[in-house]
């Protein structure tokens, strides 16, 4: 674990042009017959390190979401800790994003701190900014590792709460400029943008200059590739990290499953460096 | 898991004119070194399984925190599904709180419900409506558990996103009013306030009519009992389940840490029944 910084792993993808975030949501349901093993553990850390080795040549980051183990109990929140410890192992110069959208008082957070980067060995976070900054220090003190701000999130039903107006401007957008202008004393707050939302996304950018902003719902959720980048990427183009998750992991169900996510992979890296 | 109704086991418990919620947060650190095993799920499941025995004559609910258990790893996590267990085994009427604050969109809390109703077997899961209602109906669709949304937090900082004017209103008011006219087409929505904040409380009581209030913030947070009664309480003076966690729970830290914990519930519950 030592000496891993969540900003400078990203800005080294970043250098080889790698925008590409794979999520891995790897839902037991979904997994490929081929690759199953006796139990569920052993079937999703299986699955997991046959996507990880066919695709990262090309990420600048790997997102599971811890939803998908839990889901799973003891076993699945073990094949979460194995994934992360397999990705530290052959991919070390790639970041791991914890996908937890995590949220509570300081005391407890203390706790979600220690679980994502002491138990589960994370490089960067998702939190919920509902309950303010200041509950969110147990995280943003962790100067190595990203803490990553809900802003405006990719669901349809996102802007009723995201998009009330506060004081003349929508809640995300103040959010925006809180991480932006308070919460990023260490340098680590990076903001989350759904893709869904392309005209809401360069809003944010305005607002957080060269802060990594995570993109969700490109793929499955059908966020428009070439409208992200058009309106996300900053100053020196770049700053994005954009996160696809079943559209690639689940692109192929049958024994060439790995194949086909990486096909899937290369379609969209591809994509992204050519608009760049 | 068959017949359980989070509503019902509640109100048979106001019936009964218990409103205490003693939270589970058990901190591996603080557990007294008299209840200690060899292991670190067996301390947790016993130091729980002792002030379970000790208080489940005196309260309405229990509440776990996920966060202390997902600290711990695996372990803690099976130590939060064998708690839960427990209670379910020795005090069916009693109805379990998993306090996660969860919150993503609807596919992922697709697998949150899975977890905290399925492999917890939990009643009642607390969540974030930063994602807005649409995201949340994996958990509002489960018409027999309790779906307790975040409002007005206990934390010092809670005010910096939730007192945002939206309309002329603070962001709480309007999560309160979403929550009582939009979210609870199964009448299965609650919402949370701090007990460090009563008036704000009386506000969102205006607002939620006899909607169950889920109290944080008594005892270690230093939250006002009197006050939470007086703004809190519905028409017909019940409608609160008070939680306390800390001052309950490590009361004491030697041989009679149960004992200890027994008498701060005691207290508790004699104080808000005196009030009543």
């Amino acid at each position: 674990m030592n000496g891993r910084n969540f900003r400078s792993l990203l800005e080294a993808k970043w250098d080889e042009k790698k925008f590409l975030c794979v999520g891995l949501d790897s839902d037991i349901n979904r997994i490929p017959e081929a690759i199953r093993k006796e139990d569920t553990r052993s079937t999703i850390v299986a699955f997991n390190r046959a996507i990880i080795d066919a695709t990262k040549d090309l990420v600048c980051a790997y997102k599971p979401n811890v939803a998908f183990y839990e889901a799973r109990g003891e076993e699945g929140f073990a094949a979460l800790r194995e994934t992360i410890a397999y990705i530290i192992d052959v991919a070390p110069d790639i970041p791991v994003i914890l996908d937890s959208k995590r949220g509570d008082i300081a005391s407890t957070n203390d706790q979600y701190a220690i679980s994502a980067f002491e138990h589960l060995r994370a490089d960067a976070v998702t939190v919920n900014p509902y309950l303010g900054g200041e509950p969110l220090q147990p995280f943003f003190e962790r100067g190595d590792k990203g803490v990553i701000v809900l802003c405006h999130t990719s669901n349809p039903g996102a802007g009723e709460v995201q998009e009330l107006s506060t004081g003349g401007e929508p809640l995300y957008k103040k959010i925006a400029s809180l991480a932006a202008t308070q919460w990023n004393k260490n340098g680590n707050c990076c903001v989350m943008v759904g893709a869904t939302y392309p005209e809401e996304l360069g809003e944010v950018r305005a607002l957080v200059g060269d802060m990594p902003i995570l993109i969700a719902g490109i793929g499955a959720q059908k966020g428009d590739l070439k409208k992200v980048l058009q309106h996300g990427l900053d100053g020196k183009k770049r700053g994005l990290i954009v996160n696809a998750t079943r559209s690639i992991i689940f692109a192929g169900n049958g024994e060439n499953f790995a194949k086909s996510a990486r096909e899937a992979a290369e379609t969209l890296h591809d994509a992204i460096t050519k608009a760049l």
